[in-house]
């Protein structure tokens, strides 16, 4: 079990991961009521462990349907109604047992239900447990438009237990990897040198190792954040290749790429990217390309109009005065933000990774 | 001109309060672009006045339907959508121009678009400028329940121009001024003797008087909240007359009574409570209904049956583990929080006042 700790300005607070995780609710007190909130799969699945681990009893969750739509202001204001008719008050604990999603609308609703009560992230994911539980951003979607309204608000508590993994699809089980990529790469050589030994051929059943990357990849983050958990700076660079991973998403209205999968194809052009103005050695840009492609297979972006995607890059959250500020890597664990880069340059990048001329 | 001073956790920010208020807008700089959020009916009437005291030049409103249904979270995603579409991203700026309703849907959108905007606060009606629009706090509706989903989020400027009011109906004028009242008995002798000799009859012309109440009352608010913004303890005292005005509210549909007029009964009926229980002398309790009613008529609350109300109660967000916290008078000046009231006494006072047995 590894116990990683989060100091930011909303307040202090750990990131268990490991198996037994769940059992560090056990010592939460001073709650009036607990609630969970997941999705009905995964709580046939894990609902009894779970509720066992925690020590919670009898636990009746609250239920929304998987997928992305759940993360809705018609949701959220659901969950609040239920809460409030099962009695919660202020003095109650919500609990988000699941992935992004489950986690990002649990956080959101928790942030507003009654201006805020505390909750916990016992997140269900690679993704979730290496990257969107921690750091205290919640969010939901506006129609298309992905996590554009949400608040700033720090879990009591993150826990982290690797064992349900083995119950995501292969796919979504690669797709968190991307993420964990992603922190490689911002972290320095170390890390990235580790994962490059380690991420190829990963399976849930690896139980040691995988707690090992989650733990490595989850750390990253929680340092990013302590150090800078409103985005003034510092955590912009968590935002690599999720300038072009939007937009992909977006481009496919959410239904061909896993989150995981279009940032993995977003840190493939905002490698090339930063070779082709001369931001990144090529032979560094060969080793990033490398340690995604490891991963394993990633659906086709072939068909998209480059014009597309390109228009819907303004409309990234992390725009200024209609600015994209690209996040783009000089080398191993040395990140650039910046708007100063040419729009052939940028168009350069999609089409060479698109086509696959690229590193591929 | 009157400037009072905020200081709360979320940042310091000014109350400016008297005519000509608006121009103090024209200091705001450094945003990527500035949002007003009105009602069409306001905008007709003040939003040429309103932009050219701001210096904003050309303003193109976004428009929310007059009336409570407004504060949705369906009207929230609306908000956002036509923010991002007009191109709102983080340095934006959002004004709220109205009532309490506009105040605390800007409040709540700014607080969430991108995780978080600056907002102003431009209240139009009494009970806005001196209560709801100062203290960050920011809400919608979910259902009947009221504020049920909001933040603490601080607004960066707050202005109050006296000169709106004369728009309101002779009810809507009136109602805030019983904010005002429960100002005056959280405050002391000295604010609650001053508003005896000058609220009965206070009209909208009164610009002079009108502008010193207001920024009297306010005042209040600005000191209450500068010592606790979050509502952990002094601030729950601002609830006084809250808890019977929000049952109040919620047994009639929020049809028959205004905000005001519901806290009017409500105070009435806590402040009979604190006698009951033998904490309040009844000389003090007929100087606090006496100030009531110089305000001017209340609509009747006759028809509607006790259980009912009382059963609402418990609902009331200020509620913990299903025990109302009471928030009652001991004297002027002096406020007790208490959850220790017998059910006989709660029910007893809310039949005295409805049928007017007690100084009606």
């Amino acid at each position: 079990m590894r116990r990683l700790q989060v100091k930011s300005a909303a307040g202090e607070y750990q990131v268990v991961v490991g198996r037994g995780a769940w059992r560090a609710l056990a010592r939460l007190r001073g709650y009036s009521s607990a609630f969970v909130l997941t999705e009905p799969g995964l709580w046939r699945r894990w609902g009894r462990t779970f509720a066992r681990a925690a020590g919670w009893g009898h636990v009746r969750p609250i239920l929304v349907p998987a997928g992305e739509t759940s993360k809705s202001l018609l949701m959220a204001g659901r969950v609040a109604s239920e809460l409030l008719d099962r009695g919660a008050d202020r003095r109650s604990l919500l609990l988000a047992l699941g992935g992004g999603v489950v986690g990002d609308l649990g956080g959101f609703v928790a942030s507003t239900y009654m201006r805020g009560i505390d909750y916990v992230q016992a997140p269900t994911t690679v993704l979730a447990q290496v990257d969107s539980a921690i750091g205290g951003k919640t969010a939901v979607n506006i129609g298309a438009m992905k996590n554009l309204v949400g608040t700033f608000y720090a879990p009591r508590l993150v826990v982290s237990e690797p064992a349900v993994l083995s119950s995501l699809s292969p796919r979504a089980f690669r797709s968190g990897f991307y993420e964990a990529v992603k922190h490689g790469i911002l972290s320095g050589p170390g890390l990235f040198s580790w994962l490059e030994a380690r991420l190829a051929g990963l399976r849930p059943k690896d139980t040691g190792l995988l707690e090992s990357v989650v733990a490595r990849a989850a750390q990253v983050k929680v340092e990013v954040v302590t150090r800078d958990e409103r985005e003034a700076g510092l955590r912009r660079i968590l935002n690599l290749g999720h300038t072009f991973g939007h937009a992909l998403e977006e481009a496919t209205a959410y239904r061909r790429f896993l989150h995981g999968e279009a940032v993995a194809w977003g840190i493939l052009m905002a490698t090339r990217l930063a070779e082709l103005i001369g931001l990144l050695a090529p032979a560094v840009g060969g080793r990033i390309s490398g340690l995604v492609h490891s991963v394993g297979p990633l659906p086709p972006i072939r068909g998209l109009r480059e014009e597309k995607v390109l228009a819907l890059l303004p409309r990234d959250k992390k725009a200024v005065g209609g600015k994209v500020h690209w996040v783009l890597p000089e080398g191993i664990g040395k990140i650039k933000v910046t708007p100063e880069v040419p729009a052939a340059a940028v168009g350069s990048a999609f089409r060479e990774v698109q086509r696959g001329v690229w590193n591929a």
